[in-house]
């Protein structure tokens, strides 16, 4: 990865804003920013950048932060960061996800004379948009968690709970290199399967209709994430019409993405197709998310959302409909914004797919 | 769980405080107080407390919520909870744990003549002594994560990696019905063992050495937290004099926890025997910590921790001895403090075990 062009280019936004400098404390940021995995560690971005973690990380500090002076914190890594700013003006901080106290601590030990600029965004928007080895990254993620989905349906069958499909789920993806799940899985069957987000419980799986799958593998640091919805034993024709309607919608959702369409009008094309099929209302969430090294970060894709698309980012595009007493469904793929449009990453089928009893 | 009770307690602690209300934000103090187990809510502890979600748990929150009145919020539920506090003049707020952003929100939301008080570990300080509907959910936690231990070491044998063996002990305890495990387990193996916080990594396991294992579940809430370290092959008599060193500072640590010691005496009567064994700068960690809600919780045990040791609190007693080049060992049970002295809850042997090929 190329942790020197990311923060020239956040130098560049920090300018943009009149930023003398960034402080970096939320994790996903500072490891896109340096290549630091660990759990302490905050990065000074500035046009002479300098990484502080604590005494344990000293030795993973030096692997594999690039493009920044490594200091080692006797106490606080934020604390000595903070005083590192002494003579600076403008100071940015993440103030999303600082917590009160660390950010009166941040004001004690800068002292007088800086002024603190709330500054979250800044980096996320840069993540947004995923450069080579990140796309890269990514597609190996969601290829890994692809090829376990038709082995894992070998252990549906009437009887067996959610939680041990969801838990032999996962020893697959660990089995198959995974460092965990981006999510706790989700198996809704039932009547939990007009639960949005219903995860895997100690039910049993029924011996009818549907069960929405929900999951995603962390890898290499990146995050997959995919929904299928299958059928257990043989669906009924109005279920069979209800799928078609969610995955046209999924279609035409996918169908939208080209760079310079907005991420709201993304949704909408999604959105239209379930309304037009009078599934609108049961309709209740947004149609997707941007996927990296969170599993939710930006873009936003739901009502209204006016990102602009552009080359690059990686967003899923997942409407379902929850009708209460009749089932649920919900079908996603992870999709990358390409020069001309989009590329869907996810290979996995999308017919419906029905599992009987061997 | 008695959740009014735990209240009551609560407004005992406003009142020395000169607290109206406390906004209990931190989703385990919430659902310590309510019995709220979603991912959005506040709870508006007072006299006459309120519960705030949104849309997405009303079902949820009819069913789980009491000794609080419940609101659904349409929008934010922070910024519902605010509006609530009008007439009010001191309000707590958890300042550890909420953001700089969601500050801001509450402070234009309450408007005028509200004081916002930092009052972070209020709820905290409650939970550290556990009421007996807690101690048999960590006692049911801890059982049935110390029931996979010795089926889990058939599957350890030169070769297979610590990331499988961390997936089948997952896949272990999902079976038999935790929710998840409580942290990322533990596998170090080789050079590995010498890190205390290796989790498990893609590295096959060796034909000789340590192996450090640490995991814990999630059951009902409660998390189990234990440490056993296993050899590879036989252990030479320098490894078995370390071990037993480690193994001696454990036992030291239970003996000295009794109601009215401080945390810090206990940590301090396991530090000393790896002193004299000159084991000392190789314990470079706490003796240990709370168990409850969350995996690590108060009281901390270690140096110099004031915390006066109470009946009910639950604490692990993990000391361990890190020496580059040799090998590492820690031994790690959770304790409970009684009225007369302590209870070991971790039911599995302490002697060194050595795993052979069968």
């Amino acid at each position: 990865m190329n942790y020197r062009a990311r923060q020239a280019k956040l130098l560049r936004l920090l300018e943009e804003q009149k930023l003398d400098a960034l402080l970096v404390t939320h994790l996903p940021n500072v490891r896109y920013l340096s290549g630091f995995t660990g759990s302490a560690g905050v990065l000074l971005a500035a046009p002479r950048a300098v990484f502080f973690t604590d005494g344990r990380y000293t030795e993973q500090a030096r692997q594999q932060v690039q493009g920044a002076r490594v200091t080692i914190a006797k106490g606080s890594p934020l604390a000595v960061a903070a005083r590192q700013c002494q003579g600076l003006k403008r100071v940015g901080y993440e103030a999303d996800t600082l917590t009160v106290t660390q950010f009166h601590a941040l004001q004690q030990e800068m002292g007088k004379g800086i002024r603190l600029v709330p500054a979250s965004g800044l980096v996320e928007r840069l993540r947004a948009v995923k450069d080579a080895g990140e796309i890269e990254a990514i597609r190996r993620a969601v290829e890994s968690s692809s090829a376990l989905f038709r082995p894992w349906l070998k252990h549906f069958k009437p009887g067996v709970t959610e939680t041990e499909l969801a838990a032999r789920l996962e020893f697959m993806a660990r089995k198959a290199g995974a460092e965990g799940m981006s999510f706790p899985t989700i198996v809704a069957s039932g009547e939990r399967s007009w639960l949005p987000h219903g995860v895997a419980s100690p039910a049993a799986l029924p011996a009818q209709g549907f069960v929405v799958l929900d999951y995603g593998i962390v890898l290499g640091g990146y995050c997959s994430d995919m929904t299928r919805t299958v059928h257990l034993g043989r669906a009924t024709a109005a279920e069979q019409v209800m799928y078609g309607a969610v995955l046209e919608a999924q279609l035409a959702g996918i169908s939208a993405v080209a760079p310079g369409t907005t991420a709201g009008e993304v949704d909408l094309a999604a959105r239209k197709v379930l309304q037009k099929a009078k599934l609108g209302r049961y309709y209740t969430h947004s149609t997707g998310h941007g996927v990296g090294l969170e599993i939710h970060e930006a873009p936003r894709v739901g009502t209204g959302s006016q990102t602009v698309l552009e080359p690059g980012m990686v967003i899923t595009i997942e409407p379902g409909a929850y009708v209460p007493g009749k089932g649920g469904v919900r079908i996603e793929d992870m999709v990358l914004v390409t020069a001309t449009g989009y590329e869907v990453l996810t290979p996995v089928g999308k017919t419906l797919l029905e599992v009987h009893e061997n």
